[in-house]
């Protein structure tokens, strides 16, 4: 079984170019643990007719949406109303998670702009935030997270049991002291050998030394063997160096 | 004049989280300073029709577009002859180019893997390279560059003078020693007075302290003056600490 999700970055800030998301990087890592492919990732503004457009598309053709951003406190955060109009869902105050706040915060701070940030699609699921209080939430297969990286991070291991995903998508990375152009072709004769493992092919530059890290992915470990096998017989002949760390 | 891009990130090493996409910044940042806003930004896998679906889109919904990854030479490289097709070009040996890298190189190492990278469509405009050689290319208004960031960057000043943006957009940075909850009310206030301005609003952490930056853009100097202004006077009002270095 193949599990798919889109990640949906939402922020004029990674647009801009003044913030680098790392959120991808993030939930993507945790997603294959889980047995879930990311198929794409799109970074769109704040603006709410792109939101609702953009998520209708992508909640019909993966089986999980993941959006970060834009569910804070401030006027530009408008990704729970917008996803109340995407689902046609009333935008309400949301009970539980306004209790979770009312006793989150101290008597009196829980002012208006904090209020704000329960209100929600009408009946979501809350997604719990062991580090700041506010609640995410998930409506059917979208689950929306909030943008700081490490408030994100520490919200996903309770999301683990409610995602459907297959096998773990597993790894290996062999790191080798040479350029691509040297192993072009034999790399090229070990993926025509096993077309069902996703094989990259990624150079890297460290402490003036140039090198290739080659990453091998599958479902199945023993192909990755497999994989692993036949390049590590090219790199033996044609007497390439090996390099540990990276 | 308002002049659009789409970044097009093509690379499984993004989609896995192996590695954390930069580029969209480097890219994003040199556009706003010559005028174009970037509306989009997607990260799709090494798989042709992907790229050639996804390219005939962007491509005719924005000014230009910006594609980063797949023009090394290895088998997973496949983003020049995905663009040949995307334009229904061949896909054939660039003469300039080949004459770039026969002379790059030393005699006799400019093998069939660095011979691939010279591999474009037909009357591709070079985009040169000063770092490691092998030139990018653009079509129509599709400019390919390659996934190594330091690479990547160095290719940008070249390109310059091959678009046409509208004015620069200028952006200004406020930080706060609060949180967003206090300010949101009076920042929806001067966004409401100034709504062709784009304002942010960004928590941050910094040595175990809160705050936030304020982030105002717009093409017009004395649109940002005026929200700057109309900011400081709510923050001297609410005695909030103006924060220098973040």
């Amino acid at each position: 079984m193949k599990v798919s999700a889109a990640i949906l970055i939402i922020g004029n800030e990674i647009l801009s170019g003044r913030t680098k998301d790392t959120n991808t990087s993030t939930i993507a890592i945790w997603l294959n643990s889980i047995g879930v492919k990311v198929s794409e990732v799109r970074v769109i503004p704040d603006d709410e007719k792109t939101i609702v457009d953009t998520l209708n598309l992508l909640r019909k053709t993966n089986n999980y949406v993941f959006t970060s951003g834009g569910i804070g406190p401030t006027h530009d955060d408008i990704t729970a109303e917008s996803v109340s109009k995407a689902f046609g869902l009333r935008y309400e105050i949301h009970k539980e998670g306004y209790k979770i706040l009312e006793s989150y915060y101290k008597p009196g701070e829980f002012n208006e702009g904090r209020q704000k940030m329960i209100w929600m699609p009408q009946n979501a699921d809350l997604i719990l935030n062991p580090t700041s209080g506010a609640p995410g939430f998930s409506v059917e297969n979208v689950f929306c997270l909030p943008g700081v990286p490490s408030i994100l991070k520490s919200m996903l291991g309770g999301l683990t049991n409610k995602i459907v995903g297959g096998e773990p998508i597993l790894s290996h990375t062999i790191n080798l002291r040479t350029v691509e152009s040297e192993i072009a072709k034999s790399l090229t004769q070990v993926q025509n050998n096993n077309q069902d493992v996703e094989i990259g092919s990624y150079p890297f530059f460290r402490a003036g030394k140039l090198g290739v890290s080659i990453v091998v992915r599958s479902t199945d470990k023993a192909k990755i063997d497999t994989c692993n096998n036949e390049i590590l017989k090219f790199v033996a002949e044609q007497k390439i160096q090996i390099v540990k760390e990276v």
